[in-house]
């Protein structure tokens, strides 16, 4: 897919990249878009007709980097991750997004085929904002916010899950919900990994002296920067709220736990002398006096029914029933 | 709601911002504090009147921002976060206000209406103190002052809470204490949240370089930033000492569980020997000399009573008891 | 109380400032040491004689406020803590002392009358080492150096009461040690957080370009800074030996308990199956062949003496008991 | 061995340094790869030949160094520690390479033989890519990166291993599940202390302003730097995965623990309070009327089924069972 | 006792100072060691003669110090800490290490007289190496790289204790197991306090512009910096593997306690319903017919028999024993 636009704007389907160069030397922003990074011959191409560093193209077929940034004077490098939230699977997946800024292009290059930009085509269709006023570098930085963006929108769903979990850690935890806060644990881990060097990525162009930067588009990547740290707050807070929940959920279970024990225990405490009294009346002892009276079944009794009052007065008088 | 100072006093409540802007040149310092920042197209009149970039009147009207401060030459803008008791709900909730300082003029914006600049509205109609005297700068700290005020009474609060708790802890402690320790803590993370980015923000704007900040405001600023330090601190030991309660907390209810079963089981233990003992001389064997004997029964009761005895003894000689 | 120093020395308890400031001007070091920072009206009357800024003399009334130290031209104005172990309690109290440093004088400020200065005074008194010879900067640090040897005489303490716990605990811990261990935790916080700005204060102290402070009066600094390390270290370490200490009060305490379980455990185990077999010849069949015979009785003793004895050996050789 | 490359190549295998120097001053780069370090004698003649400082020479020669880097001015010298799998041993060894890049040549050290850098030999070789084209320092780089990349390959088996316990750990965990655990935790350990100083090195590497490194190699150690904190990432990634996984054993551990008490102790509690009601009409009162009762005996029986079966109810209920 | 060094070579052992002095002013290199600090006394003379301040004098005798390096522009002062492995009882102890580097003089104060520098008089003795042909710097790098390679000695004893001690972990842990984990957790720390501030003293060495040290002194300085990062490496392992050491045990042991109590419950789970079938037929009551038959008795044994192997069965299925 291709896209111009300037004070006119035009779109186009291409299939291979010489088409696409040809459409470049127009005084105008091109933006190329180009789904699926493992088709290695295309990059090649793009490398070639843009004049990119070897290292460059194949940082761009190799998904699994890390968020970073590269100032190569022609053009800057930037690599992000984009986070997919799988409703299937209740996972989030991430997606490698290289965008190459040159003086009047914008190469994106995504994994997969994905909608997370077709906000920003519509506005550029629609001559919305000041979109198609700006250059490359406004370009960029709505592709990167676009992103951010989406982080927020990720961070907002498994906010949903933690609050739901929440609710049946104070109602009912079972074990399914151990589980679940250990992977929303795990789903964190990933996420920083994500974001913390994507603020880095983010302070560093901000503050490049590169010419292809305006001066101008500074202060919306400072505005991008904010929204970072934000989302670096939310991803450290749920951590904290996780770590917490685990706890209120380890110690309630154990709670529980004690709970059933101490009762089971104060069941048989009870009856065990009652059936050493029971035993010692059992006895074949030819003389035992007390057993010839016609009162001292029902003594017994008595007795044992005292034994039994006295034991549950006392355990509940110290709480433990 | 609209104010003037200079050597006279002028307070006015208005509806709309143009009648605001026609007090404005009048080298005195105006202050327009605005309630209410879902109000966009407000937001969007004063961003016009007073020359607001954009992305400010965006930061304005979307609450839950983290506390910042960014110096665009003519004006500086800071993002704060007021913290606000909620008695009923034993709750604290978090407010933004905004402000924006130029050379003649303090905007604040504040998303409910609110009476913790009362005490400032005051001071300016008596002109007590020295803030009539001074510039736009000063009643800038005078706001920020306030809020950093504010979170002492919050903490104050909070330290009460925490010492009710400890006593609590120390006398006896329930399941309801355990919530209201996590409860606690993680009213910590958010507080802690809040008060991080402030101390940056205020740091950031002693150090400026902006024209808009008098030296002798530097000092003012200084305060405040040893005030937030303070905070800061505060909320650190806190966390630390809820760590400590929770650790009290488990140890002594594990503690106690540990006793109770002791408890238990040492009688249990003490029972089933004897119930043996009974046992034995219950089986029906024909040929068993003891029982023809008169003085086996008392005999037999004498062994218990001294089997049951040395256990007694022993455990408690070893402290079990 | 005042005192003057220089060639020759006077000493004076005055009760208002003015006749202290009568004094001043005679090109030799006073030292104006006040006693009670609550009565505000003195620190007002010492604020307008010796020119402080307000905000210096709110800092000076306000006790609680964070170890810092400020450099303001004329004078410098250090805050510190002093630490007071109260025996009767066992608790180590703290109380503000402000200290303002001129070219010509150096005012204090105690909480409550202290005995901590009596040292330096007598050296005063006496012309004892350089104390007299040298200018307003190294009387300061004599006082700074006051109180920080101050806090190893407090660390002493506390560190032979830690020893004292941990010969207890290795004999016989009860649970008055983990209040123990749990109160020095938060002592320790509390003193970190005294001691962690103080070290701060210092190095400023030491790295300031002010004049008011001499070359030569930077190595004893540097010394007194070199101390506070030392401190942050012993308080550290501390800190480490009470965690392990609660770690090792735990283990013992779980370990002693399960020593108990298993104990008891194991002689319910052993009487159970004894008392199953006397319920098999206590039941009451008409033809239970074995009840007719002679030796069935004494058959059956030895058969429950033999379980016991088996039981016994097993449990020994793995250990159980 | 011994390598030579430029516009033509030439390999020899030398036994002894002079033959090795001979061909030396040529305009073309060398690399002379040593295997065995624990000769010495070859250490002091390289160290001679080429001018290397005595400690060079011993830090070479003492294997169990940490990766450091020295700029000689003459030449760069860096040591690196190279990770072998051993899987026999399901053990993961380090070995030490140490590098020397001066303006001609390049003399790399290794502990044993290893097939590490054959792929490199290889290319230099078949003359593929530019590595014949380009410097000494390309070359170093090209060594560089092979042990960088050999680190992932030790990654990928490591991540293997811990899928597969993390699929036992769902399924059936067992305490050698655990063991395997915390080897790999100690194994992350290592990893650790040798990535962390590789990160250090390969950065001051980039950054040095030596003339031994040329600037178009830095692109390419930036490229290598990128791929050390992507190690780096995927160990600390690893930690928490293992630190997640424990807990999870250590909580499915208790888990089952607490249920099989559970179940057991509910069973003794049925059954308690039956044995008790069999003991009462079991003793030997002579005037029992309930005992000559034709009806009684079924209905005990039936008492005590309706006993054990309002305590099963009422345990499910409560979700003990 | 004293020496000196340079072309040729002279022994010495002084009582007092000024005699030392004496043979200074030579244009050679002299070393100063003093054993024994506590004769303040002598310290006294030393500072008088080589002009010290007072304050190292004072931070000489006073053992404690933390490791420090103070340029006073006529001399370096170092202080490092020495360990010294007690073999009888099993203990790291330090002692405190004062050296004074001069322009042409080094004097090193010990506590005790002790042999680590041995081997650096030997070498001076025979003209070993390079000693004697360069300067004060070189032999204070000696000194300090002695004390450094001391602590590699300390390090490999420790490191075999818990070799042994892991040994010990998969045989048979007991609590003295514990104990000593916890006793070397101790020493880690001491050991960590000691080494932390040596690595700054040496780097502050390195890199300090003082003309007392020779710029071809730094790269062997430099190499003491490698040797104390790897110490404090080593100790940071040392630390972690006894954390998880520490994990290992307190799993173990739980684990052992479960699996004993788990066998004991499950015995007692097996006999009570027993018990109670026994109990029944042990009942009184005239009417039960199954008492008067021939079969019942065995028909009982039987039933008895079968639940018992069902018990069991079920048991083991569930691997609960």
């Amino acid at each position: 897919m291709i896209k111009y636009d300037g004070a006119d704007f035009q779109e186009k389907t291409v299939a291979n990249v010489e088409e696409a160069c040809a459409f470049r030397n127009k005084s105008s922003v091109m933006w190329l878009n180009i789904d699926g990074v493992h088709q290695s011959e295309i990059i090649e191409q793009v490398g070639k007709s843009f004049g990119l560093h070897p290292l460059v193209a194949e940082d761009i077929a190799s998904t699994g980097q890390r968020p970073k940034m590269d100032d190569l004077d022609d053009y800057i490098f930037v690599v992000l991750r984009m986070l997919r939230f799988n409703e299937k699977e209740n996972e989030t997946k991430t997606e490698q997004i290289s965008i190459i800024l040159g003086s009047d292009f914008v190469i994106s290059f995504q994994e997969d085929e994905g909608d997370v930009f077709d906000h920003i085509r519509e506005r550029l269709r629609n001559n919305k904002g000041k979109i198609r006023k700006l250059g490359a570098d406004y370009l960029a930085y709505t592709l990167i916010d676009a992103i951010v963006d989406n982080y927020f929108m990720i961070l907002e769903k498994l906010g949903e899950t933690i609050e739901d979990i929440e609710d049946i850690l104070v109602t009912n935890p079972t074990s399914e919900t151990l589980q679940t806060i250990h992977e929303l644990k795990r789903e964190m881990i990933f996420l920083r990994k994500s974001v913390w060097p994507l603020r880095e990525v983010i302070s560093r162009l901000e503050r490049s002296e590169s010419p292809l930067i305006n001066k101008s588009t500074c202060i919306y990547l400072r505005d991008v920067y904010d929204h970072t740290i934000q989302v670096m707050d939310a991803v450290e807070t749920f951590r904290d709220m996780l770590s917490g929940m685990l706890d209120i959920y380890l110690s309630s279970v154990s709670n529980r736990m004690n709970e059933v024990m101490k009762v089971l225990t104060v069941i048989a405490t009870i009856f065990i002398p009652l059936t050493f009294v029971a035993g010692i009346y059992g006895m074949n002892f030819r003389y035992m006096p007390e057993l010839e009276q016609a009162w001292s079944y029902p003594a017994v009794l008595i007795l044992m029914l005292t034994v039994a009052l006295v034991m549950v007065v006392y355990f509940r008088r110290k709480k433990w029933i």
